[in-house]
C-alpha cells in the first residue's frame, strides 16, 4: 500500500514538472532531437533559423533590452529563452514537411525574422522555412537544363495601369526560335502574389526536372496578380444564408485575364494560341477563379487544374454550355488534412463531384497530397501530378 | 547694459531648450513639414513608411510591450515615440534624394520595417526607401515598350553548383528573333547581390526608358553574383603599409565571369559575341572588378564603366598590353559627396587620371551625381550617363 502511494506520488511530481516546464518553454528540451541544420531558405551565411528531424524550427535573434521574443508559425507561438548576452533561442512544436510561413513577435511587435528569404503570402513579404520533405528531389535545383523566369512589366487597358507577370519559358526556348509552345495560367492564393509559384512554389525547378526526366510536354507558364477585394462583408460576419464569394467577385480578374494577359503573352511570347494549348489552375482562392472563369470560358481553356480551392460539380457543368464537351482535363486536388478537417467542403464533396463527371465520360482526376494541409507543399505536389497530364492529347 | 544681458539670457534658453529637445525626439517636432506620403517601395497597401518634402522619412510600427524603438538610417539612430495604444512613431532628419536601406531597432534587435519591400544590400535582405528625387522620370515605370528581366539558374563548372544571374533582354527581344545584341556586364557592390541592380537600381526602366527615346542602342544587360571572400584581415586591422584588397582578390570572379557566365550567355542568348560588342562595368566594389578584369583582359572587352569603385591610371594602363588600343570607352563616375568626403581617393585622384588618359588619346568620360554620396542615386545616374555612350564606334 505504501509502495503504491509512493508510486503515485512520483508520477504525480512528474506530470507537474512536464506541466510546469510547459508554462516557460514550447517544450521539454529533454525531448527535442539535437540535429539542427540552417533552413535551406535562410539568407547567405546565416545559421538560424534552423530546422530539425523533427520538423522543430528553431530560431535565434539578439534582443538584449527585450522583454520577450516569440516564435510564430503555423498559428502557435513559441516563447524564446534569454541568455546572459541577450541572444533569444527557442524551438516550435514538429511542423509538416513543406514550406511555411511564420514571423516572430519581439514585446508585441510582429516582424520578419532577420535570418529568413522573404515571401509573399498572409498579405505581406515576411520570413519562410522549410521543412525538408521525403519527396522534395521532384522541386531541387539540379544541373539539368533549366527553363527562365521572367519579370515583364506590362499596361492593362481593363485597370488602366501598369502590372507585372512572372513568365516561365521551358528550357531551349530562346534556342530554337521557331517552335511555339502550350501555355498554362497558373494563380496563386489569397493574401499571395504574382511571386509565389515562381518563388516557394518552385514551379520552374518542378517543370525543368519533370521535362529532363520525359515526364512533362513543355510549355510557358504565366503567372499574374489575381488578387481581388470582395464587395461583402468578412468571413465572420458574412449572412448564414448569404452566397459565398459574392456574384461578380471574379469579375475583375477575368476581364484583365482574358483582354489583357493572354492577348499580351500571345503576342509576344512563341504560344500556340488557341483553346486545346490553353490552360488554367490555380490554389484556393486561385482555383475558385479557376473555377469560374474556365467554366465561363470553354472556348478560351481546354484544360483545368483546382488545387485545394473546390471542385466543379454536375451542376455546375449543366449550366456551363459547351464545357463538358471541350474540355479535355478537370484535375482537382487537397492536402489530406483539408479532406480531415472538412476544408474541402464548400461546393460539395470534391472527391464525390470529380467521379461523378469521370462517370458521366469527362477526363478528370482527383489527387490528395499525403500528410499536408491548406500549404504551399499541397501545391508543389499538386502541379507535378498535374503537369504531365497536360497537353497530351 | 540690462537690455543686453535678457536678450542674451532668452538666447541661452532658446538653444538649452532645442538641445533639451534633441535627447527626446529626433527633431523638435514643430520644425518638421507635415507633407508625409508612403514611401513608393512600401509593401501593397502599407501606410508607413512615409517621406515628406524634406526628405525625412517617418515610420510607425506596433510594439506594445517594447522599452525603446529606433529608426536606424544613414548611420544613425532616431528615437520613435509610443503613443497609449503603443504604437510607435518617429521621423529621420532629412536624406539625400534617392534609395536608401535601413532597418528598426526594438529593444536591441535589429529586424526590417514591416511596412517596406526589402532588398539585398549590407549582406542582408531588408528594409529599404525611396526619397523622390528630382530627375526619377529617367527610371520611373512608363507606358513604353519593357523589357524583360530574367531569372536564369545555370551550372558553374569553375565553382562546381549551380548559381542564377539574371538577365536584361531589350522591349522585342522575343519578336525579332534573327536580330543579335550587344551585352554588358554589370556588377553590384560589396554585402549586394545579382538583384541589386535590376531592383533598387532600376536597371531595366532606365535602359526601356533610354531605348523608347532612342537615346541608347539596345542591349542584353547580365547581373551575376561577384561577391568574393578577401584573404585578408577586416578593414579595421589591415597593416598600413600592406596592399589592399590582396593580389588575387577578384581572382575568382574572374575564373567565373570569363570560363562559365559569357559562354554561358553567348550560348544562350542572341549575342554579339566578340569583344567590340562586350562591356564591362560595376559599382564599388563592382568597379574595382571591372577595373581588374578589363585591364587584364582587353580581347573580350570594349567598354569599361567603373561607378564608385575607383578609376585607372596611366600606370595601370601602360602595365596592361593592349588595354589602351583595344578599349573603346572608359567611363568613370562619383556621386558629388564621395569626392567631398575624399572617400574617391584609392588608386589616384579620379577626374586627374581619367583626364591624362583622355589627353593620351582615350575615350575617357568622368561624370560626378550632384549632391549624392556612395548610394544607389549615384549608380542608376551613373547607368543613365553611361548606357548612350555604350556600342556607338
Amino acid at each position: 500500500m505504501k509502495r503504491v502511494f509512493i508510486k503515485n506520488n512520483v508520477a504525480v511530481i512528474l506530470v507537474f514538472v512536464l506541466l510546469t516546464g510547459g508554462n516557460c518553454f514550447a517544450q521539454s528540451p529533454s525531448t527535442i532531437t539535437e540535429d539542427f541544420k540552417p533552413s535551406s531558405v535562410n539568407q547567405s551565411g546565416k545559421e538560424y533559423p534552423q530546422v530539425n528531424s523533427e520538423g522543430r524550427v528553431r530560431t535565434q535573434i539578439s534582443a538584449p533590452d527585450a522583454k520577450y521574443v516569440q516564435l510564430d508559425i503555423g498559428g502557435k507561438k513559441y516563447d524564446l529563452v534569454k541568455d546572459e548576452k541577450g541572444v533569444w533561442t527557442g524551438e516550435s512544436a514538429p511542423q509538416d514537411e513543406g514550406f511555411h510561413y511564420y514571423q516572430l513577435n519581439i514585446d508585441g511587435a510582429s516582424v520578419p525574422d532577420p535570418g529568413s528569404l522573404y515571401f509573399y503570402g498572409a498579405s505581406r513579404w515576411g520570413s519562410g522555412i522549410e521543412i525538408p520533405a521525403k519527396d522534395q528531389d521532384f522541386y531541387a535545383l539540379k544541373n539539368v537544363p533549366h527553363g527562365q523566369v521572367i519579370e515583364l512589366p506590362y499596361f492593362s487597358k481593363t485597370n488602366n495601369s501598369m502590372r507585372r507577370c512572372f513568365i516561365y519559358t521551358p528550357p531551349g526556348y530562346d534556342k530554337d526560335t521557331q517552335k511555339r509552345y502550350p501555355v498554362l495560367y497558373l494563380q496563386h492564393g489569397g493574401g499571395e502574389n504574382e511571386t509565389g509559384w515562381s518563388a516557394q512554389g518552385k514551379a520552374g525547378l518542378i517543370m525543368d526536372n519533370l521535362i529532363a526526366e520525359g515526364k512533362a510536354k513543355p510549355f510557358i507558364i504565366v503567372m499574374d496578380n489575381g488578387t481581388w477585394s470582395m464587395q461583402g462583408p468578412p468571413r465572420g460576419e458574412r449572412p448564414a444564408g448569404g452566397e459565398w464569394p459574392p456574384k461578380g467577385w471574379a469579375d475583375g480578374f477575368t476581364k484583365t485575364l482574358i483582354n489583357d494577359i493572354i492577348p499580351m503573352v500571345d503576342a509576344n511570347y512563341r504560344t500556340l494560341a488557341d483553346q486545346k494549348n490553353r490552360a488554367m489552375a490555380g490554389l484556393s482562392m486561385g482555383g475558385m477563379q479557376t473555377r469560374v472563369i474556365t467554366l465561363a470560358n470553354p472556348d478560351v481553356f481546354s484544360h483545368v487544374g483546382m488545387f485545394s480551392g473546390g471542385s466543379i460539380s454536375m451542376e455546375d457543368v449543366e449550366k456551363s454550355p459547351g464545357f463538358k464537351e471541350k474540355n479535355k482535363l478537370l484535375f482537382i486536388s487537397y492536402g489530406s488534412r483539408e479532406l480531415e478537417n472538412r476544408r474541402a467542403g464548400f461546393g460539395g464533396d470534391p472527391k464525390e463531384n470529380t467521379n461523378k463527371l469521370k462517370e458521366a465520360g469527362m477526363n478528370t482526376h482527383f489527387y490528395v497530397s499525403p500528410q499536408t494541409a491548406h500549404e504551399w507543399q499541397s501545391w508543389r505536389r499538386s502541379l507535378y501530378q498535374f503537369a504531365p497530364l497536360l497537353f497530351n492529347k
